[in-house]
């Protein structure tokens, strides 16, 4: 019989931005499966929590926590060490949903913003389900993105009229082309790379902690606010412990 | 007296997409502003009603609709001509929100996705705001996209690890430069450009009516699938009266 992982998308932080598909596909769940909870902070545990409580009732959900396999951050080839650890840690998933779910149950594993932006969920679920150690009916409900959640705490559009717009990581940013750098929203950026790679007159509208008691928000050009940006990146993630951060970066016109 | 204005996304097209954030901004309004009516599909208009009625109550609402002025659909200058315009629709709007709404009210737009992602409303209401004819507070929703409801619908990740997502338009769709083209979200293409610019051996994930009742999803390469989402696309359109599409093109590793 074959089991169903829901992969669901609950917004960028604030537990308010949550959808009622994403509601309706939390009840009837009989586990609910916590990836990585030794390295997830506290206050994102807390935004879950909160979720799962106030909507299933407190003491009403079971959940299975997953301890994730060490990993190696500075690997020689950094694409294969990511492959090598998401399969170390589907074979931990894959057995942690045979045991215990039962045939023909439900599973679900609660995403930060879009399981289908810079999230490796899906594909851990994907190699699961191809390895065939179980059977698996895979269910995704879209999230609000956290680009999403940028934009509109800045009351901005991400583009111009009909212009384009790159995602990207702060260790991809360098790569991006000359003309697909006129809107880009970039993510994981500990480095705030684009103080290398943006010009000083380029406009940046940077967020943390969408959504949160915490939230940051920074706007202006990066010569105006692109040191200050860092400064106050770096204090911030000394005091909370962790950080959860993204900006989008405009060419002047 | 400040009047409020909150332009809400929610979501792509199923009522239940919505977010309890955007329902909260919801409860509360005056007056929810309804522009280009007459242009509007009616299963889109039917959506929002559903959501309005299921969350304020029918007839608990105030709907006040304001008709698009005459706009040129082949302009010799495409971006002169939006502007113009958006330019004659603000200030209908503007006149709408000052003899519509009190000092101190709150009015709001309901915006299908999310309103940063190719939208006017946000623009439209910053050209209000800036215009000073009326004194407005914007307030921004986000929503989740069409581009989440697309990859969730086809349960796939928007790209490959690590790399870079470009969202543009049909009409820009030739101009992405290469580099930028490994993932690409294209939204209002009704020519179905792809057919031009991509690579046989490209995969293409293609959706219609993401959400709705009549929803369609076709994937494979472009060599395989291209035709008959041409094919499909046009049948759909003749037989529902509209269509609201969108795609993902990746290139092969």
């Amino acid at each position: 019989m074959t089991r169903t992982l829901r992969i669901i998308g609950i917004g960028a932080g604030d537990p308010r931005q949550v959808t009622l598909q994403a509601l309706d596909a939390m009840a009837g769940v009989d586990a609910f499966f916590v990836l990585d909870k030794g390295a997830e902070k506290d206050s994102l545990v807390a935004v879950r929590r909160q979720i799962c409580d106030e909507h299933l009732g407190v003491g009403a959900y079971r959940v299975v926590e997953i301890a994730d396999p060490p990993r190696d951050r500075q690997p020689v080839d950094y694409d294969a060490e990511v492959l090598r650890w998401h399969d170390a840690r589907a074979q931990r998933i894959s057995a942690a949903l045979r045991t215990e779910l039962p045939e023909g149950g439900v599973g679900a594993i609660l995403v930060w913003g879009d399981p289908a932006l810079y999230d490796s969920t899906l594909r851990i679920a994907e190699a699961i389900a191809a390895g065939g150690e179980v059977a698996l009916a895979l269910q995704v409900i879209p999230g609000v993105t956290s680009a999403s959640a940028l934009t509109a705490a800045h009351g901005i559009s991400a583009n111009r009229i009909g212009e384009p717009i790159t995602i990207t990581t702060g260790r991809r940013l360098a790569d991006t082309p000359p003309g697909a750098d006129t809107n880009q929203i970039v993510m994981l950026d500990a480095d705030c790379t684009f103080r290398r790679t943006a010009d000083p007159d380029d406009h940046i509208w940077w967020g943390a902690y969408l959504g949160m008691d915490h939230e940051i928000l920074i706007a202006g050009t990066v010569a105006q606010v692109g040191e200050q940006i860092a400064e106050r990146r770096a204090r911030a993630r000394a005091e909370h412990g962790w950080i959860m951060d993204i900006y989008l970066l405009r060419k002047r016109r």
